[in-house]
């Protein structure tokens, strides 16, 4: 009904999520150097979920554009996303702590692949109530391509973390990187669509 | 008057009141899997506030859809309404960190007695003003038996805190999931309406 | 220029304030009542401060209404007047804390005193771009009439805590019962000018 | 394409950032004079801080003003200046602790550095996409002058903080005061074009 409130609940809550993380920086006592390289790792930590929530953020905003009505399972699937999205500074501040160690990397893992699988049970929702629109269809196939890809990303992730947790570090910034990519699909079919 | 403003305010106030509620999880020291598991407590109590915050929020968003001018007794309902609401995350935490035990418990079940007799106050002022819309009416009638039905159990819930506190919190379980069942009433009476 | 972002931002900060005083509160260790007891002074200078932000956010809302261009003055005093509100958490804290001392009642006046004269000041501010509607300058007048007895009392209050703080609490308490009374002076201003 | 939702996002961030600062704050134990003095540095360089990032927010609603459609270029460059801003409560905290050591100040110094080259980066995307209106284009040009004193400054301020902490300072609230002087080119370019 009300899209506009969807939209401004979802931003309040992604605003606080992305900026909360900075509270885990707590400021050091020392003024030298060295008290701050200390906070190297939480910094890094704080970029990659800074990237992934801000990427959400664009991803959840052209997924609402094409929503025309409201129903009440897109409210709940909406909630269960920003629910498993809360989770992310808790999981960026334990894997910053304690230095990127294998439990912490695995767990931001599985955080990562919650909120991926929320993501999809929103799409297919919103995708449900928007079948009139025949190009936003094959854009979100598209869109639906890199959600696999990355639901699959995180998946081995986890396990790999306790193998070397660079290279699920790795699979992080490299999984975060083909989101940036401008989605070209989605732009253009809504462009189309005009 | 101005609609939006309260709905943005509104919405700006639940969207902290349910982040804010992460920063109970302090991220634990060591990087082992018991650390974690210390905190699963706080975690189901997360979980169960922000279902409640979260329905709050649907609810508050489908009464004030069907509000045309916005009084100053609206105003204030509203502000009583955030205003129990925020002393949620307060009541999360002390039940979380002290292992459900039964003052917390109680504590709990009073905190989502006082929103909810705010929220059928809210209700009230809100029936009041929009007497011209009949479906929406009989709506109303239906989601105050939902209402009606919470302050019982939310009642109920404080005494039997100190008998079982398991009885208790399984009473929050099913009032939260009775309140996300969808309210097919009020959808119904808007689409008629239309 | 747009209204709209103007009140967004101030709404976004004004929840953000409201809500933040909340984390003062923090969850004690013990699940025992008496462990909660001793929150009581700072529950008490919570709820104080609570319905002064939510009066200023009310009258924010009136005072907004009127404007139709907002220009680079109005939006120095507005962030002006969201300077001085947004240490009502740290007076508040301060003032609950400390059990309502001398010196923490007389600073909770200061900062009550001069966050009304920023308000005075945006007031002015509108009110020189909205010289047209002659109805809401009646209104104005009395709202200006509540504001300089607000401004009396505040400045009242900082020697009397020094004399007895019950007396500057009282204060705090009967300012403001008297804006939670609603203006019909603006309302009835308002609809006459439809 | 909805402008709107990244002006709400990036609303909400600047207001949490403007807000969080304050946490920082932390109430004093005791309730005398003397330990709000020790205060006194934190509360200088969150004044500071404040005046900063309510600048930055009156500047992005002059420059969104003037976008028509918003582009995946323009979202990276409006969260990498985001990104870059989340960082001055952090600094912010670090320098008034310290009591405005050089290392403190020289860090201030490079936030407000890299905050100013994002800005000047999103300024660039907007600006490739907006070549219609002339007046507007003058106008940045003007703006763009100040941006341009104020890296200057940055980038100055930084090696001369470990000469002198107080001369960084000096610059600090000399460019401030420099923004807050209103832009009368913005407002006449956008008056003229009506």
């Amino acid at each position: 009904m009300n899209k506009n409130r969807l939209e401004a609940f979802s931003d309040g809550v992604l605003a606080i999520i992305i900026t909360i993380m900075v509270l885990e920086f707590k400021v050091p006592h020392g003024s030298e150097w060295k008290n701050l390289l200390v906070l190297l790792p939480t910094f890094i930590s704080y970029g990659l979920s800074f990237s992934y929530v801000g990427i959400y953020w664009g991803n959840h905003h052209h997924l609402l554009h094409s929503v025309k009505n409201v129903t009440s399972g897109m409210m709940l699937a909406n909630l269960n996303l920003l629910f498993w999205l809360s989770l992310i500074p808790f999981a960026t501040g334990w894997m910053g702590e304690n230095h990127f160690e294998s439990n912490t990397v695995a767990l931001y893992g599985v955080v990562l692949l919650l909120s991926g699988a929320a993501y999809y049970i929103l799409q297919q929702v919103v995708q449900k109530n928007s079948h009139d629109i025949d190009a936003l269809r094959i854009a979100f196939k598209m869109s639906t391509q890199k959600g696999m890809i990355s639901l699959i990303s995180y998946t081995a992730s986890i396990p790999l973390a306790f193998v070397d947790e660079t290279i699920s570090f790795g699979i992080f910034i490299l999984t975060s990187i083909m989101w940036l990519i401008p989605d070209k699909n989605i732009e253009k079919a809504l462009k189309n669509e005009k």
